[in-house]
């Protein structure tokens, strides 16, 4: 097995650099032989910031043996150029696709920092920390209050993903994502949870192989019943039933991140079109 | 005041699509003047869906009188290359920097496709998800347990930001973020609660302008003393004593999204570096 090659990866954004982060994450995914350092500078606003990021970017060059990477998302040109001296092979997010898009539009760029996230007192960014309020308070099936306000509800067994799937649909997307979970009562009874039926619209269902929701489960609660596989295959077998009976539609969330279960969702749901 | 210009925008991807609508919002809040109508198409992988999208999008276009514009991250080139024979101004992330970086490193791409979430079996999405439950388990100082394991520790009166912080800092950089309320109690005490004095080094305070306290208080608490403008103004006063007296990190989260708070957090605790 050859050793791996060893490069630094530097995100310079004047405003988070969660965007240039991101594009070279799905860059970097790419090479899996390669092993990348990865050292972020963000908010970079000044000019004296811009030439302690050259400094920086050179010295770790020298210290590799080997130029570093350096994506950015510079707004400002003028910093833009600055960082762009460094000794160093840089791929610049604005400088690439700015100025054609500019062309295509036929209006300018306002050259405005920082604003990808939205600004902290727009009403996008209110809807999503409101969503990620609501959904909180409405995890697990907490409360059944104010469900017709909800965007989505999340129905699955014990274990399988609905909670970090519906704080990410809330602080990804600004949506009010209540979960519940399906638990042997609900089997017994061969029934959705009485509140859940007239939501039924809202309704997305996760499944998991029991396999891996017994393995899941044994590190919450070694050797007890909850984990055992006999019981995990039981409740899986009775909410798929009970999902297909009722019209749910569902996914197997086994080997999904939940940026694919969300979007899954959204596509499903029809929530964002 | 002229008519905004309205234009539509489709973000294309193999995989969710999440990284080329991050790049495409970077791009678009550059053009405060352009209304962009946005619409998604995930998981495209294969060559009738590749069909489908270049259908959907030459339609739109005809509909808008006006072509689209077409943000994509497509690993296939296959793929990549059916969709760019849309009628369309299109923007390929992989196409434009996939091959420099290929010459640069001296290796070429996997061209694997929605690898950028990370596997959800990988030790990196597992700690994500370790990280989203430590978080929710230990918010708004629910308990004291565990808390050597926190990567971060976040203090502030009731209502600056802990909360959707904390989660954000666990969902999208996999730290352990535990988060407590500073109390009346704390400031008549005149000291730190016991349990957090032993992991000041974790530890980074929030603020916020009172007027801004008041307005979200006044939200969920109408007329309350909670609420009050001379009631926030003693808080946050004796909050910020408290943290200047502790020696504690802190910003004013006033105006600042989640991104912004968590990037800054990062950087002061150097949680990453």
């Amino acid at each position: 097995m050859p050793v791996p090659l060893k490069r630094t990866v530097f995100f310079v954004s004047d405003g988070t650099g969660l965007t240039a982060e991101a594009l070279g994450h799905s860059l970097m995914t790419q090479f899996e032989d390669v092993e990348f350092k990865q050292i972020r500078i963000p908010f970079l606003d000044t000019v004296d910031k811009a030439q302690d990021a050259v400094a920086r970017i050179n010295a770790q060059g020298e210290a590799d043996g080997m130029r570093s990477i350096v994506f950015t998302t510079l707004v400002n040109p003028e910093l833009s150029d600055i960082v762009h001296q460094a000794d160093a092979f840089s791929l610049s997010y604005f400088e690439s696709f700015l100025a054609p898009l500019e062309a295509e539009l036929g209006v300018r760029s306002s050259h405005t920092v920082g604003r990808s996230h939205g600004g902290a007192n727009s009403s996008d960014y209110k809807k999503r920390i409101e969503s990620i309020n609501y959904t909180l308070a409405h995890d697990d099936g907490i409360t059944d209050r104010d469900l017709e306000e909800a965007d989505v509800i999340l129905v699955a067994v014990s274990r399988c993903g609905k909670t970090p799937t519906s704080l990410y649909l809330a602080m990804q997307f600004g949506l009010k994502a209540a979960n519940f979970p399906l638990i042997p009562e609900d089997f017994d009874r061969g029934r959705l949870p009485g509140t859940l039926e007239k939501h039924r619209a809202k309704l997305f269902g996760l499944t998991i192989q029991p396999e891996r929701l017994a393995q899941i489960r044994e590190e919450r609660r070694a050797g007890s019943k909850y984990a055992s596989l006999p019981n995990c295959r039981f409740e899986v077998a009775e909410a798929e039933k009970m999902m297909r009976r009722e019209g749910i539609r569902w996914l197997d969330s086994s080997s999904k991140s939940i940026e694919e279960i969300a979007t899954t969702i959204l596509q499903e749901l029809k929530l964002r079109d």
